[in-house]
């Protein structure tokens, strides 16, 4: 029943669990444990979070992103609030509806970024745009980190958004389905790009992080997460054997597998924009700064790549998008420059217009 | 990190995932694949599902329970529509209000089951009684097999309902949490005792039957599945490494596990009701149907249980609950077993009015 | 176009507008008004609240009773919350899931409740009897006054459920679509019997105290009453021409017909019970204390009143109700009473069996 | 406490009832009545519905636009599909969420619609750019007639979208708040500009066409209707005192003041762009086809407007608004247009620079 793929790098999320996650779950399958989270790896790894963070947080396990991210935003806000984020946000964009869902309602209102990356004044331009009881008042700001093309929040310009946001009395939540991959851009410590820049509450992806399923959840003011444990359970986001979710994570962030998975990752993306830095057909579309390479190039170029087996998106950002998830192989990375790099030869000796014309 | 703990009956999610289902996830985690169910292991699983209940159906796979049937319930009504359940139903008593959250309102309405089950007749009176706009409905019926307490609809039961449903206009949905153990009850085939009986819609048990985490939503007609693809997405539901969720599937089917691993657990819970079954303090709440029992027994005998390290709960049925899983080791049955009995001795020698008094 | 019908007494519903309510929409009517309350009628109606409950609420208008109510339950707990109230509330029984559609699922728990009155006891035991995840928080208790049978609770009574909220974490709701006729009979300060007896929002029906569309909902704890009117607009209960739902309430306040209008009610109610109290085939179902009269009596005494042109329903109390609105004329109370008499002697004449067989 | 201000043109909704509505009102006040719509008013009003647009179609009578609107949609649609509507449409603009509120989260998709118009491109080119699970499915249109901005669809292009609706697999709907003004600008019947031209539920507005509270959802394929009054009912919008919602429109319907009232609106719309069409420094934003008027003027005229007491606004369409009710004084509109000259003469003298550094 096992049809292996040639690895691909259309998602992150086409890589399995990374050996120290696993492993993880191996030992925690070895016997009865209590269900909800009750059981002693859960408490664990609670417990490793609020280390890692230096912070006596709150930290809730739950299945997916877009629970994650739908369940903090409902809980920072009322349905007839609303909701400011980027127009290429990943809850705007790809998330069916979720956020909505969950807060019965709240709006997402777009402000503009042309980068992808919120900015204090098009969140303050948005913010107090109106006031009249017939548009959902602002409460909440929403930013991901990394943003979904690949672009990475200074410590500074996270600060400014919170400034910002505590002037207008909002929130701040993170997305940071690859938060791990701007930490390790970052080089700094995760409390300096979280709380102490005055995020509210972090959705700490682990799934694109090496894990097999799950996210976490995370408060940094305590009073916020107040019953947040029944919003999980009644939204179906309580796992009978957490373990299989919790366990994960004192792995990943006990052995810094966590912060190496991310490196990789970024490693292999600017790997790949180096090798094609210097190919006349080819540009990159944002700055390389995780664990994504956003590039454009002509129709024939990208038809021969995917002619010779390469899969991938088009419909993030405007080009094709590569990601590089923990299990990157660099031999692999190095197939694709070079196909990429033999694809614009090909496409070279054939004027593009009769490539296009063909395409 | 991993304390295990001696074995304990408190719940049949305190058993870890079976080596069928371990085994078919760590061949699904050797590689990259298609995320969000577009990899082999998902189709193949869907697939699976259609050779057991010999049917074309729709098979969705989702996180746990609450969801399967929470969005299930919710694709059969609208929000000003009601569900008729029994008063014991899972769906009412421990989810929090997941059904009436994902269906954005859908009353349920509980009808008399004094033994847990629904009849016809019950139905009938609640579905007739009122037919005015300020009255929520009725639109879903939806039974536990096995239910709550253990015991098994019939056939013929299942049947019966099924035809009042047609007869009102009702949908019929299965809360098969633990479905496998309604099979090995049953002897019959799970078509016999789903579609074949008239049920629309079952939400399969997977973490009960031996799995890590997982359920599957089975529509047997396939035009109330339109759409569900989207539910679940915008639900939180949809697994971006899907094949964690339906890999397992394969194995427990194809190997047979499944059903295995169900008659594992009914015939711990026959066994453990045969053994106490001569002690005069000792009444079973309700006839061993499968993988559970509940018993009555004086305070200071279940005291003195707990005292020897026994863990179980009595806010179901209103006695005390043991639940076998697949993992479920006959020495330890036959320790509870033996403990129960020695509790009982004990307990015979202190005059009761003084243990209560005690206790 | 209009068709009169002899005066009914199966709602008070059926009544239109009183002078006072009609005259003040006349007026108002009068010429161009800000819209959506910001007109001065609105204000004055507002101002007139606090007036009459000596305190300075909060005061919002909204079109009916449905939405008053569930728009109160739903800003005071999260929809993984639950209410507390009686078996027999008309927000349990006939708002067709209104109370989970607008909070997005909270549960409303049942208390057991005889003669339809919530007492201290049977919330504590309710609210306290578990605290798991799987069990929705409770958050709220409900009372409705007079309840839906007509009975009336004391200032006591309502202080003592009060006390009990306060020491469980709980808020407390009143449902007032009757309000009105509980000061009447209280003969106490509508502020005694709510936020000085610790009712902490009040629901204070308009349309069955006179007016012909129009609730006011009432935030003795501003706080509480945050964003509200933003609650009010997502949920289709801001009304444009708003002076047509305010204008009436400063009429009913200022003139004193909101009490004039319950006392009438109120002595109907009581005239009724007195004229048919010496009939033995008639029992009254519960204690008059209200505007609402529900009683028992023979199969064909019933029939013989149908018979004779009377509507009222029986689906309410388990007996047939009559309701006397500010409208109800004196005289035709009297023909009811006479009618029942008359019916009575009838079915005296003949022996109940036959009759029984006959209808 | 009637303090009548000088007619203002800041909103149609300033306006009060009008005489046919008031004397319908005050007929339907006269007596006793059965509620929730079982009176003989209401089913008298669907049948005007039946008459006007030669069709069998369902009537529902709500309390605003917000709610006809919003229930409309949430009728044709599920949680996860998406709503396709103009930016500048109503329910995107100044609905407070309310059609993500009622739908539990229906997503609306904005197409470019530079002039307030959607046409059949921009449509087709949102409905089809994507079609996996991550994006909510498109299900409805929705078009305002006339737009927010005062533009009027021909029967053409309403008839040009709703074929693309058809092929598309979508509904159509009709926020009709100012229905009867785009059956005037067009002079032809309600029939030919809705179902005649595949529009499947019109929202016609009753508030601005001369009612005091009130609006009927209108299905044109009974289909479609199926449980909508219990919609209605869990959503605060069944009226106990239905009469005063249903009345008036019989005689609206039958006295033709619904087309006299628009007429008239409209032609205060033409007489005011008439008056100003010479003045240099007006410009109008929009071809005059309703009962608005949108201009830009310098900063100083409208300053000058202002202090000579003219309310407006302007936050829709980039200018300032002047919409035109049933009771739009002749006179009123002509001290308006007389106010703007003279504001402008006064401009005119005072170089614009300085004018704008004072204001």
């Amino acid at each position: 029943m096992t049809s292996y793929q040639p690895q691909q790098f259309a998602s992150d999320n086409y890589a399995g669990a990374c050996p120290e996650a696993w492993d993880a779950m191996l030992a925690a399958n070895g016997g009865s444990a209590t269900a909800y989270g009750e059981d002693s790896w859960t408490g664990q790894a609670a417990d490793c979070f609020r280390t890692l963070f230096d912070k006596d947080c709150e930290v809730f396990f739950v299945f997916n992103g877009t629970a994650a991210n739908s369940l903090a935003l409902a809980s920072l806000c009322q349905s007839y609030h609303s909701v400011i984020c980027s127009s290429a946000a990943h809850v705007e964009t790809d998330e069916c509806g979720a956020p909505e869902f969950f807060s019965n309602g709240s709006k997402l209102l777009l402000a503009p970024s042309p980068d992808g990356k919120l900015t204090p004044q098009a969140i303050r331009e948005l913010a107090t745009s109106r006031s009249d009881i017939h548009f959902p008042k602002p409460r909440v700001v929403t930013i991901t980190q990394p943003t979904e093309t690949g672009q990475v929040y200074s410590v500074a310009e996270v600060t400014a958004i919170a400034a910002l946001c505590r002037e207008l009395g909002l929130r701040l939540h993170m997305d940071g389905a690859r938060f791990a991959h701007a930490c390790a851009t970052l080089d700094c410590t995760p409390a300096e790009i979280s709380w102490q820049a005055g995020v509210d509450v972090l959705c700490f992806g682990g799934t694109k992080n090496g894990m097999a399923v799950g996210e976490a959840v995370i408060f940094f003011d305590r009073a916020l997460a107040a019953d947040f444990g029944y919003r999980c359970k009644q939204a179906g986001q309580l796992a009978s054997k957490m373990r299989f979710l919790s366990a994960p994570w004192v792995a990943l962030l006990e052995s810094g597998a966590w912060l190496r998975n991310a490196r990789h990752g970024n490693a292999c993306a600017q790997r790949l924009a180096a090798q094609v830095a210097d190919l006349p057909e080819i540009r990159l579309l944002f700055p390389v700064q995780a664990n994504g390479v956003f590039l454009t190039a002509p129709a024939p170029v990208l038809d021969e790549l995917r002619r010779r087996g390469w899969r991938f998106y088009t419909f993030i950002g405007g080009g094709a998008r590569f990601m590089f998830a923990w299990d990157a192989r660099i031999e692999r990375v190095d197939e694709l420059a070079a196909d990429l790099r033999d694809a614009c030869r090909l496409c070279r000796a054939v004027p593009i217009d009769t490539a296009a014309a063909l395409s």
